[in-house]
């Protein structure tokens, strides 16, 4: 699924886990994720929870998908070897899901939680404009 | 400022208008920025929307700013040639300010809305430890 | 509209202004809607933003509407004699509306923004279980 | 705590839980909570939110806090004889904590989530101007 976003690709992402209600993304921290200071660029962890919300909330969902809307806090700076976004469906109906997300920095093997988020995906009608995930 | 940061010019971004509490962001639409169905991806608006708050934000707090949250709504799918991301601050105090964002989508020179966003930046302390934009 | 709310004939709030797209709350400022330091209540402030947000939504859907989400930041203590929340809508499809409210209060005649929100109306099914405002 | 705040009051609010990182509101529902259709107004919903992670946030933080910011998201129409917010700290530093809630009505024994929200909890200046929970 992945291999089918370009954005996805640039990025470097790779889907790990994807059951019911329930997706793992992760992401090797390279150069070219960071900004000024080091760290990496809070866009970057942005993705991680609008793709992870997409895909958990896809799976209690019908056919194509689109995150409506997410809220996103940065508890700490991401630093490390890796990224891993953890995302699953808290509640889903016939039309949307509400998901909530937990990011990790990974750094020597060490997890520590950088970000979470809570968003809405909703199932775009059987004959759709456009979009979707 | 924005060629400081890695992910920055990773995705083309173009910073157009920085003054007190407003921000202007460009980014021309290439074709590995976009997902599965042709639109631009969601972690790239949102990467916007994190990268304008910011600055924003930045403009009204002294030295080195960190987005500390913000929420998302998208308003349509993204095509065109380029989105246009303009921030404004709604407040600012000492430590931290709250902005509000809208994203454009330009397409034959008309502009459309396609996603809003509202978050807080906040002043790290004097002496960091880390992060900032 | 209102009078037909307990909640909102308990908390005594005012619909001054509703048409297409657009709202206006009013809420005299009574002793018994404040905190613990004097302030009105921060779920004073959220009932208006919810309330406001649905009814601006409502106007530009048909039918029964329902707040699916939204999010709140608050800018400074709410005091004074009145609170004034104006909501708008930022876009509108056939299933749901994103709105924003700015949400005032109002001291010997003077305005100042205490808090912004940013969220989602839905139309609620033709033949409903229940739920909306 | 509650006792001390007259909207909490006036709504019937009771604290069940207040440990560190934690707090649980309850608040039974009567009639003057509801909306027009028979359902607990969303406001008073956004009221357990905002005040039960102000306290789960108050506990990691010292002296007097505020809520921030939050966000929440209905999952379905709120009825029932209680209303049961529980509400977390995810991450605490000095100057804030990120706290999640779950709200749930309760009917006939038994418990169903209807909402969840995700917000900032604020450390106030040690000499303050106003405002807090």
């Amino acid at each position: 699924m992945l291999a089918s976003q370009p954005f996805s690709r640039l990025l470097g992402a790779e889907l790990t886990v994807l059951e019911a209600g329930r997706c793992e993304l992760q992401l090797p921290i390279t150069p070219e994720l960071l900004q000024q200071h080091g760290f990496v660029h809070g866009g970057v962890v942005s993705y991680l929870a609008d793709n992870s919300l997409t895909y958990a909330g896809g799976t209690m969902l019908q056919l194509r998908v689109v995150t409506s809307e997410f809220k996103l806090n940065y508890l700490r700076p991401a630093v490390g070897e890796r990224l891993v976004a953890r995302a699953a469906a808290v509640q889903a109906g016939k039309s949307q899901a509400v998901c909530r997300c937990d990011i990790y920095t990974v750094h020597q093997g060490e997890e520590k939680l950088c970000a979470i988020a809570q968003g809405t995906i909703v199932r775009l009608p059987d004959r759709p404009p456009g979009e979707g995930a």
